[in-house]
């Protein structure tokens, strides 16, 4: 189950080749694979990614100014998706085209919009500001899963886990896992959508620092830890998070760390899953060995997710009929799923 | 097909780690995964490896005093499957667990029962005495099958494949095949099991020794050999066999080779076999030598009827519904899967 | 879909061992593996390679003379297919037996009759002359697609493609593409096979010499360039293909290159295929390394299709209702798509 009606990330903006550059880039959403490139005067171009002739992939052939020509039989499109030429025919039929997807750019990601293009509309696109802000730095990860997207989301909405998945990288509590989150409704810019996600705040107060702190400085006093963050429809996640010594005044944050995260999930078939994100610090606490230390520890991390959920999508997969256990700490995810489930039905109800 | 109400070997009890390791073993046994630790008293728990919660494997998770924790979410159970704690739930839920398997240890071998637990008598366990017997001496085996189970039961039903299949191994001689077996029922200990097995009996006089009896010692006329065995629901076989020197007296068996085998076996998936193995030989004959050399033996033989099984398995899955030519070599073979196939509909009209 | 009354090419004949060879050969056709061997006598047999008595392959068998023994069980068949020994069973019954195909060879290729033996007519082989002729010369080549097979008869049907999958290899020009074949239909030898193919003629003129065409003599100037083929059921292209330089006479063919190719489509499975293939030259033009340059530009080229033919077949899997778009280029494909869906209609009212 997915949105068609979403922006979703299909590239952080380095993966896109220049103009003149005859690679192409091919990336597979929802299970129509896109050909995202750009012209000459740089605007950002997806196309599907399958002739209209006989289905081969346009990305197996080549760039021919701001056109693509399929390397089958060389029908050429235009960056509209337009078949402006076909050998041996001398007047292409209007009919001979292959769908172009409205995509813009926003802070470094590339978002692809899969439904209606009349209601792509930029307002809803997230506010990823630390990918691209000059007071904050990252390096930029992507990671691929072989489990469907909604696992992930579960994973992104408990934090529960840290306490024991991540016991020896970002959590090193269990006090985290006893937390108990506020959970709270996130708007939409518009009217027709009344909810487009959940804020999730967690404060654990008075636990060690996670070994991932220390690369910012040696604490040597437990420390009060936040969280706190937007997950917004179709999968992403927007996180300030942080901890400050517990022996500093509340309003002191000069011994704090102070991070801003930007995640977001983009399916690729119905069990597997594109996943970008970056955990930004600020510009001014930190060199490079920071930033490299930070994308280091969360690439650890995400591979002990990874390991879990595939674990996990496994274990359902033999027996797809299990039912789960709702448990408290599952109120968040169990919400962003009904919340998936209803805008599904709405979409089903008005077909694309 | 197979049957739920019964033990099914699951290791070899060296493969369960003792309490104080924080490994854990996990083994799919009809399907479904099942952890098996011990106690700190040393008692077996057998365990649905499958947290009642979101689904993962408990295996993921780690040891607590007699307990398992999953290393998901945290949450915490006992040795009968009982959740006693979920970090941030005061009052855990009465449903919150796992199915408990009964579970039982004999002469090496670790049994569990995947059926009605209600059902489960020790009475049932094979007597697979030579695993663990002063008399006798062997190394223990396995190996993992990528077909289904009643293939790998139909081989070890008509030793007419030691003609060929182990030509150069176990078997060596074409008269084999051509001995005409003996075949009986084998009634159950209990009134609900009547039949439980079949014995077949095969004697091939004034043959070569097979190369592997070389090992004992060097045989310079034909034998007289003998296989005698039980083949017991649901895949057990135990075997008296030998050959003595058709020279010697018939009740001399004193250059005789004798040796006793218990062979299990235990459908991991629909597709998919354990088997577990040894071949004893009497404690009085032969060295250390000797019992690696009937080892190494075995798994030469073994690997050369999972070829020919393997290559069965396709055929049938590129044509299930080839039909297959009975002749009379098949029927011990023929009256076991009827006698499977008798026990599953009784299975199947008492629902567990 | 493919059709079973016709000839198919199983191997070359130097795939087949000879009689005193052990080893023997095995290759799925239509889904049914068979087993090709020669007798003493160099007569060909092919056997449906799976035992009537347990489905094992006999291939994994041995030869005893002219006949086969499954090396499961020992079952003997003779070369029509019938069991002449079973071990332990006095009286084989009739019906122990596996399939024999009608087998023949012609000009190297090796032929079996999938379909009813009864039709299978020596008449219906192809001309496929020059893979054994003293004016001509080749090296015999295989592949193995992981494709279905019409998806390659379509690419073979369509020469537009040589001009862009093929650009740097056999094409070399985009006028290949722009020039409109002339198609006709090509008759059967028998009144029931009113068509069995379809007969391709293109000619190019005045176009720059292929990379490939460099082998035979070194061209300064462009040529005009001829496909001719019939392309045949149910898979067989028969062509011969040239180029003369523009500035000699019309019917002065002294610096022409000239080629016969035979090649031919063995479904494997639904989604696999066998490809022999082999493109001669004359043999008073050119030495071994002219041959052996012309058959490293065959597996070039025909690596590139596998490449487009490959990616294409995974889009098609993808979406598997997604439509085509026809083209006027498509016209000898979809005619010859019409052919086998019609006489596939025809063998599936009369069952075999």
């Amino acid at each position: 189950m997915w949105l068609r009606n979403c922006w979703y990330v299909i590239a952080w903006d380095h993966e896109i080749p220049a103009a003149d550059v005859p690679e192409m880039f091919s990336r597979t959403v929802l299970g129509e694979p896109v050909l995202v490139y750009r012209t000459s005067a740089g605007a950002l171009v997806a196309l599907q990614d399958r002739c209209c002739h006989r289905l081969a992939p346009l990305s197996k052939g080549r760039r021919e100014g701001d056109c693509v020509r399929c390397g089958y039989h060389g029908l050429k499109f235009d960056a509209q998706g337009q078949c402006v030429e076909a050998p041996g025919i001398p007047i292409v039929p209007e009919k001979a085209r292959v769908r172009a997807y409205p995509v813009v750019q926003k802070n470094k990601w590339v978002f692809v919009w899969m439904g209606d293009p009349a209601l792509a509309d930029t307002a809803l696109l997230p506010d990823n500001f630390s990918c691209e802000h000059p007071d904050w730095r990252n390096k930029p990860g992507y990671m691929h899963y072989d489990t469907p997207y909604l696992l992930i989301c579960d994973n992104l909405l408990d934090f529960s886990h840290l306490s024991y998945v991540h016991e020896k990288s970002l959590g090193g509590s269990a006090q985290i896992a006893q937390a108990v989150p506020t959970i709270e409704k996130v708007a939409g810019p518009r009217g027709d959508w009344p909810q487009i996600g959940i804020k999730v705040s967690r404060r654990v107060a008075n636990v060690p620092a996670p070994p991932f702190y220390q690369r910012f400085r040696s604490f040597d006093t437990p420390l009060d830890r936040w969280f706190v963050y937007e997950f917004l429809l179709p999968g992403t996640l927007l996180m300030h998070s942080g901890g400050r010594p517990v022996t500093d005044a509340p309003d002191d944050l000069s011994r704090a760390v102070r991070l801003h995260s930007c995640q977001t999930l983009t399916p690729e078939t119905e069990t597997s899953t594109h996943y970008f994100f970056q955990q930004s610090h600020p510009a001014d606490q930190g060199d490079a060995s920071v930033t490299e230390s930070i994308y280091n520890s969360l690439i650890g991390a995400f591979n002990e997710d990874r390991d879990m959920i595939t674990a996990q999508h496994r274990s359902i997969q033999r027996d797809p009929d299990a039912p789960m256990l709702p448990l408290a700490m599952d109120s968040a995810l169990l919400q962003f799923r009904r919340l998936v489930a209803a805008r599904a039905q709405m979409e089903s109800t008005k077909p694309i």
